[in-house]
């Protein structure tokens, strides 16, 4: 484990007066400097106890016989990368797997909201999540999630988060922050509990995640960031962001799995000409095809430099502007002594090849192989059996029931390419009392898997194009994250549930009673415990399986796990019923 | 007093809201944004409760019948300038007196090291300046001091402070950091009081100001940087300002009334296009003459853009810069909503005009005219009766007794323009058995001021050319602020001294043993209560004094109070006797 600066400090000053051989000595590297925004050729960087010492022309006299000596030789040498906002959760992977993934990439620092695993499990999740991350050979830094549930009133959690229980979070060893405040309405409005979680994260002196998804940049706006948010991640074009630095916000520019918000803003620097201190880069959601395939944030990195950012400008907005907004810039960000001793070795600074990876002191990666251990905690019980169905369901548990020939229901409408929902009407046939899907119009049901209730909340839902007799369940269900499940059968659709309670949660495909893929989730039915490849490829089979059924849509699997987030207009399905997202209020299925 | 944040967070979101009347409306200015590096035409401003709570087009919603409203009207609106490091004491005015001094300037925040008082009267010192300063209209951060005495060993202070003080001291309201560690070979080698020190601050998530004055940039340096120091006002060159950026740590330039390094630095970011974030511009000291006529941080910024600054880079560099380097960037340094509404309006960006300054919401300057009371505290005592002389002195008391026809002595020589003395010999005729100064070299003498001994430590000094009977003496005397008095005659200095010791301290110019003219510094013997022009106008008298007597030196008075630091090359005088800074070791006064 790192040792805190101040139990290192005395050695520093030894090996950097040259008295003391360091652990480790990186020689004849160029040195990308974030501080001056220069490169400077020819240094060797001396290493003790995990931070840097040392960096100089020559630490030749720290090289003792136990020092380990890496050749630079002309390479340059790159702080390591911070993703500064970010959930673990949306790659199926626990800290340790998700680490795992990304120290091959260069990522060496993420600031991480289990806002996920706070929905099901509430503060005990965040503080399972906080402990695997702290165990990394990376550093990874909890956000306290601010919002489970997202919509009280509209949905229920696992277990809500207390304005008491951030408070206390908030003496947490791991915890950075307040995660994102996506209460925007509720922070504009004066609401106690938003205004008082905020606070007493200000209190502790931490840094204070922001979530304005909104384009307004009138009052309400402004009330907003009077509340005290100090960063925003959902802003997308460069009007929004720049308005956000302009207020004293930092804008995190992402570039996630499905978010693609990197080039729409980066302008403001590249064309603009603004100052980027306070422009940050961040991914928000990766999924593990991503990890595995594209990268992580040298990807976002790599991208920021072909949208025309200078690559010494697009590095500082992966390292020193984000360790600077969350206050730990003398922590880490920077190859400069004191530093956590977090390098990257590559030998060109726009392709960025991640060639090597020396994380707190240590060599993690080496031409995209993991060399270290990503330790996992001992899950919990309580994590690991999170799918409470309260009973085996059954094909009747997904019938809506009515009278006479036909109906007219509300249809949650699946937009191509799109996060919000439409809210469609369709006039649909009662056979034997129960309503029956048609056409592009089948069932989705949201199935209670908090508190064993047995409640399954019944609707339809349009866009999928799924054939036959099929059905597809997740855990992995925005953000209440209780189950989803669509399908055209209701006996497929029982059958499906059940598997996912079975396996502890997860994804399935169903087709005629049978299963055609699974990712299983044991952990808080939202996370896998397999390595970012293994669950890389059972995504990929998931994808393959809705394909298989008729689904063509782009992200189909991102599609389905979003249809319960009461934030997001139009229509949704929570626990309590059909939500209307652009009045929030529960409405009738039956118009 | 201004409320915290966390107390003002909702008033601040119903005035950004438009729910609420602001206490203050700005309209129709052109904001001077240091978070994006651009100006923006047509903005209002809206302040509750000390702080911004809206920065926007149209404030007119939040002008209410008992809201002050200032119109802007085309000027900019300039964040508060900040001096980044800097001692009060140098003013000869106390916090209370500063303030009101350089608000008229524009400065509303002061990061100031109490250095010169800690050495007279301890933490009690410290104690007592911060009290002081938190009473004023403006922001005024304590940097603790850490090295009282500079130089253990070779000079006695009033009160030593201690390891457990700094730590005591990081606890306390106002306290900001530490102050410049002056150490340096201290900490290159290790020393456990100053690195603890140092750790005491990190540990408190406090700044630590550095004081690296050698331009050796090999392993000392490094070994200086690996201890922890975070910033750097005694560079003097680009490359030593830029070495330290490099390094990690915050280059302070500065521009005091004798310091002259922004000129010589400033090309790290006018010629080699730096990223300018890590250099902030400070004063380090000021006298009253030069806040009185030539003004305090705006006269920096304007220097810095006569060099070729650009004007926003020119105030970034005294606002935001510091700020974020002293963690408050949430706080102060930009006009952005919850930070303290600190605004100057200005018609002209590099001239820098200061029409109006605003601090904490409040109108306190207003073309050059103080608007405010800056309150003082009842200095107790102890404060105000700090010159123990213990006898009142006598011609005899400043003999050097020799026995036969001359002597070969030390002499300090004094160098026109320069800090460093040089250390040079001289033989000198025996007149009663008493050496006698002739010619350039006559009498110096350390007179023990803290404990009332009653020493007298004696010495020759050359270069102040004073003709006839006369004594300067001076209870400012770096650094541990002894009583310095330098004269051709031993009764007119006798008399100096005892005046000095009659009014409580201060500086005091003699001729033929009747006063010339004084600064009476009752607190401390440092610091006046008058305000900064009577001090400005005593002060004058003083260097015309010292030219009537035959010394045209330049900043002479200065020379003199600098003649007892035992930290700058070649030789010194110090309570303990005469030292040779270049071995730093105590040396016989006659060779």
């Amino acid at each position: 484990m790192l040792k805190p600066w101040i139990e290192a400090q005395a050695r520093l000053v030894e090996v950097a007066a040259g008295r003391a051989f360091a652990d480790l000595v990186l020689r004849g590297g160029v040195w990308v400097n974030v501080h001056t925004r220069e490169t400077i050729a020819g240094i060797d960087i001396a290493v003790a106890d995990g931070r840097i010492a040392y960096v100089g022309p020559d630490a030749a006299s720290s090289i003792g016989p136990n020092t380990q000596v890496i050749e630079a030789a002309g390479r340059f040498m790159v702080p390591g990368l911070i993703d500064a906002h970010m959930h673990v959760e949306s790659g199926m992977l626990t800290p340790a797997g998700f680490a795992g993934a990304v120290i091959p990439h260069g990522t060496t620092t993420i600031f991480h909201d289990p806002h996920e695993i706070a929905n099901v499990l509430g503060l005990e999740g965040v503080r399972l999540m906080r402990d695997e991350s702290l165990l990394q050979p990376i550093s990874m830094f909890t956000q306290m999630p601010s919002c489970a549930p997202s919509a009280p009133g509209l949905e229920t959690t696992g277990s809500p988060i207390s304005e008491g229980e951030v408070a206390q979070a908030m003496g947490w060893d791991g915890i950075i922050g307040l995660g994102e405040m996506m209460n925007f309405p509720g922070v504009a409005a004066g609401d106690p509990q938003m205004l008082g979680e905020i606070a007493a994260t200000r209190a502790s002196g931490k840094t204070v995640g922001g979530h304005y998804a909104s384009p307004d940049l009138g009052r309400p706006f402004h009330a907003y960031v009077a509340g005290g948010a100090a960063d925003d991640h959902e802003t997308t074009n460069e009007e929004q962001g720049i308005a956000r630095v302009r207020q004293g916000m930092g804008c995190m520019m992402r570039l996630g799995s499905a978010w693609y918000d990197v080039e729409t803003q980066i302008t403001a620097i590249t064309e603009k000409g603004l100052d980027p201190r306070f422009f940050i880069l961040c991914t928000d959601d990766s999924h593990s095809g991503t990890l595995v395939h594209d990268g992580h944030m040298n990807r976002v990195v790599r991208h920021a430099i072909d949208c025309g950012c200078d690559p010494l400008i697009a590095i500082q907005m992966a390292t020193i502007n984000a360790a600077s907004h969350f206050g730990v810039e003398r922590e880490l960000g920077s190859i400069t002594p004191g530093r956590r001793a977090d390098v990257i070795l590559t030998s060109d600074l726009r392709a960025l090849p991640i060639e090597a990876v020396i994380a707190q002191g240590q060599l993690v990666a080496e031409n995209g192989q993991l060399l270290v251990d990503c330790p996992r905690i001992e899950w919990p019980e309580s994590a690991r059996n999170s799918v409470h169905l309260g009973k085996q369901l059954a094909g009747p548990d997904f019938a809506v029931r009515a009278s006479g020939d036909s109906a007219r229901v509300r249809v949650i409408g699946v937009v191509e390419n799109q996060a919000p929902t439409r809210a469609l009407e369709a006039e649909l046939p009662i056979r034997d009392g129960v309503i029956e899907g048609q056409g592009e119009v089948c069932q989705i049901a949201l199935v209670e898997r908090h508190r064993g209730t047995g409640g399954v909340v019944n609707g339809f839902v349009s866009g999928f194009g799924y054939q036959g007799r099929v059905a597809v369940a997740s855990t992995v269900a925005h953000d209440s994250h209780h189950m989803i499940v669509v399908g055209t059968d209701r006996d497929t659709m029982a059958a499906a549930a059940n598997h996912l309670g079975q396996v502890g949660g997860g994804v399935t495909v169903f087709r005629d009673g049978a299963e055609l893929a699974t990712v299983a989730l044991p952990i808080a039915g939202l996370m896998s415990d397999l390595p970012a490849t293994e669950v890389a490829e059972a995504a990929q089979a998931i994808v393959q399986a809705m394909l298989d059924c008729g689904c063509s849509l782009n992200n189909a699997y991102m599609q389905h796990s979003l249809l319960a987030l009461v934030v997001i207009p139009e229509l949704r399905i929570s626990d309590l019923g059909i939500v209307d997202v652009r009045s929030f209020e529960l409405v009738d299925l039956i118009v």
